[in-house]
C-alpha cells in the first residue's frame, strides 16, 4: 500500500502513485501505439515522450487527427508568477517548444498574475517583478517570437474578464469545492479564478472567430482547471481543450514530491544559480542511490531509480540513450560512484544554465515583441 | 405586525417596513439638520429630499465637511441593463444629476452588463443591445458630458479586473453568503461579482494618486453590495464611499414592492411609451386611493397615502408644493375624482416623456462622448 497523496494545482503532498492518479483523473496514458502517431509527425520523439516524462494526455489522439486533416491546433501552456523559475519549471516548457517548432504552431502563454495575487499575500508590484524575471525564463527558451503570444491577465482582462464570465456562469461553487476543495472562507476571487485560467484554451477561437483545437502541455497537477474547462467548453460553443501531462520534477532532496519555489530554496535549483551554487547544492543535497561507503558501492552498486541525479539526467540532462544507458549499467554496476555522477550532472546543468543565462540577458529586450497586442 | 419582507440587490418581496430597514442596514435617516447642511451648498433643496424618497445615507455629513474643507467628493452610479429602462429608473438619476449640478462634480456611471450576464440567461449580444439602449436614457436626462464617464464593465475590465480582484481578495464566500443570501449552487461569476461594484468607488482614486471621496446615490436594495465596499476599502488604503439612498418607486398597481421590468410589463411606464399608451396604463391600472362610486367618493374622499397617481406627484412629477398640497386637499375632501386625479399625472408624465424622447433621439449621437477613455 502506498501513503497518502494529494495533487491540487496549489499543494503536492506525498509519494504520488501516477498508476492512480490516472484513475482518479480520468486521463489516458500516452501508448505505444500513439508515440508513433506523434513520430510520424515529428520524425523523432522528444526523450521527455520517451522516457515518459509527458506519460497521459487527453484527446491527443483527436488532436493529431484533426492535424492530418488540416485543421492545426494551437498550444497553450502558462506561468503562475509566484518566484524565481527553477529548472523543473523550465523543462515542459522545453517541451512545449519542440512542440511548437515540430508542429509550426501558434502558442498562447498565460502568465496568472491575478491567481498568484488571490492566492497568497504578495502585493501585485511584488508579483509584477517576478513576472518580468520570469518572462525572461520563458524568451531564454527560444520559443518564436512570431508565433508566441504572452497573455497577461490582469494586462489582458480587457479581453479575458468578459469571456472568463461566459465559462462562470456555467460553473458553481459546488463545482469548484469538489474540484480544488475550496472552503466557504476562500476569497471570492480564488473562487472566481479557475474561470480565467480556462480562457486562452478558447481566446483564438474567439478572436479569429472560428473554432480552432487547443493543446495545452501541462504538470498534471493543473489537471483539475483542464477538466473543469473541457466541461464547459462544448457548452460555449468551442472544442474541449485536448492535453499532454507531465509528471512532477522531483526535488534535489528525494524522488518524492514535485521541485518547489515554495519549499527549501536550497533544495531547488534556480535558472539563475551560478555555477558553484549549482555545483554546491548538488553535491550537499542531491539524494543519492549509492551505498554509504565506496567499497560497499563497489560490492552492491548504485540504485539508478532513486538517485535523483541519475533521475534528472534521465529526465533532460542527458538526451542521448546510449550514453545514459552507459551510466546507468556503470552506477548499478557500482563501477560509477555516486561522486561521479553527481560530477557529469553538474557539468550538463552548468553548460545549460551558462547558455541560459545569456540569453536570459539577451531578452531583457525582446519581452515586448511576446507581450500580446489587442 | 407588517408582513416579512426581502430587500436584495436581486429581488425585492413583500411590503417594505422602511423604519426596519434602516435598523437593519445600519444606516442613517437623514435629518433635518442634514437637509440643512445640504442646504447650505445647494441652495435649494430638491423635493426628493425634501418629501422623504431619499431617506437615508451613509457618512453624509462626512462627505459635507470635506467638501466644505475643499475635498471635493465624486459621484457614482450605475445601471444594471437588464432591460428597457423605465421612469422609477429614472428618478435616482436624475436625483444624482441635481448632485452634480449643485456640487460640480465628476459623475461615474457604471454599466453592470457582467452582473446581469452572471444572473440571467441573456446573451451579451442580447444585453449589449439593451446597454446602449439604456444609456440613451441616461444622457438624456442632460448629464454633463465633461463631467460624466460611463464605465462598462467587460468594455473597462482593463482597468477594473486587477482593482476587482484586490478587492476579492479581501471578501470570503462565508462573507457574500450572509450578504446576499448565496448558496453553493451560485455560479462562480455572480459570486465574485460583488468586488466589480466595489471597484468604481475607488477607481477615480487609483487613476488620479489620490484619495478621493465618493458619493454613492443609489435605491436602498444596493446597500449590501456598498456595505461590503464600505468594509473592504480601507482596508486597501481608500475612504468608506458614503451614500444617499432612496426607497423604491411604487408599480402602478400599489404602493408595495418596487416597479420592475421583470415583473408584468403593464404595470410599468417606460421612457420609450407613447403617450397613448402612458394614458391607458395608468388609466387601467392605476391604483386608486378612491372610492367605489363617485357618490362615496364625494362623499368620503379619497386616501392619497395608498394612491399610486397621487403618489407619482409627490415622489417627482409636481415638485410645485403648493400644487401638490392643493392636489391633496381636494382629493382627500373628495372634490377631486380618481379619474381627474389620473389625468393631471398622465399630462404630467406625458409632457416630461416628449421632452425625454426627444433628448434621447438626440443621445444617439453622443454616447461615445460618455464612454469613459482609458
Amino acid at each position: 500500500m502506498k501513503k497518502e497523496f494529494k495533487v491540487t494545482p496549489w499543494e503536492v503532498k506525498g509519494e504520488v502513485d501516477y498508476e492512480r492518479l490516472i484513475k482518479e483523473f480520468g486521463v489516458s496514458k500516452i501508448s505505444e501505439k500513439l508515440l508513433e502517431k506523434i513520430k510520424k509527425h515529428t520524425g523523432e520523439l522528444n526523450p521527455m515522450l520517451k522516457r515518459g516524462l509527458f506519460f497521459a494526455h487527453r484527446d491527443l489522439n483527436w488532436i493529431l487527427d484533426e492535424y492530418e486533416k488540416g485543421n492545426k491546433f494551437f498550444l497553450y501552456t502558462g506561468r503562475g508568477p509566484s518566484g524565481k523559475v527553477h529548472i523543473g519549471h523550465l523543462i515542459p516548457w522545453i517541451f512545449t517548444k519542440w512542440l511548437q517548432d515540430k508542429f509550426n504552431v501558434e502558442l498562447y502563454f498565460q502568465f496568472t498574475d491575478d491567481e498568484k495575487y488571490l492566492f497568497s499575500n504578495k502585493s501585485y508590484k511584488e508579483i509584477q517583478k517576478i513576472m518580468e524575471d520570469n518572462m525572461l525564463d520563458v524568451i531564454a527558451l527560444g520559443f518564436n517570437p512570431k508565433k508566441t503570444y504572452f497573455l497577461i491577465d490582469t494586462k489582458h482582462a480587457g479581453l479575458i474578464y468578459k469571456q472568463a464570465t461566459r465559462v462562470a456562469r456555467k460553473i458553481t461553487f459546488s463545482m469548484v469545492k469538489s474540484s480544488f476543495g475550496f472552503k466557504d472562507s476562500n476569497n471570492i476571487g480564488s473562487i472566481f479564478y479557475t474561470s480565467v485560467q480556462a480562457v486562452p484554451a478558447f481566446l483564438p477561437s474567439v478572436l479569429k472567430k472560428k473554432n480552432i483545437p487547443c493543446l495545452i502541455p501541462h504538470a498534471i497537477d493543473q489537471d483539475p482547471h483542464f477538466r473543469l474547462t473541457r466541461d464547459i467548453l462544448p457548452k460555449l460553443g468551442y472544442y474541449k481543450p485536448a492535453s499532454i501531462q507531465c509528471s512532477f520534477i522531483p526535488p534535489l532532496t528525494g524522488i518524492k514530491g514535485k521541485m518547489s519555489s515554495s519549499g527549501n530554496k536550497e533544495t531547488v535549483i534556480y535558472t539563475t544559480d551560478s555555477q558553484k551554487e549549482v555545483e554546491r547544492k548538488i553535491k550537499k543535497y542531491a539524494f543519492s542511490g549509492g551505498q554509504s561507503t565506496i567499497t560497499e558501492h563497489r560490492e552492491k552498486g548504485g540504485n539508478p531509480d532513486i538517485d535523483v541525479s541519475f533521475q534528472y539526467l534521465k529526465i533532460f540532462f542527458e538526451p542521448d540513450n546510449k550514453k545514459l544507458e552507459k551510466i546507468e549499467r556503470k552506477y548499478r554496476s557500482g563501477e560509477l560512484l555516486t561522486s561521479e555522477l553527481k560530477e557529469i550532472l553538474i557539468e550538463k546543468i552548468n553548460t545549460f544554465l551558462k547558455k541560459h543565462q545569456q540569453e536570459r540577458e539577451k531578452a531583457k529586450n525582446k519581452i515586448d515583441k511576446f507581450i500580446f497586442k489587442d
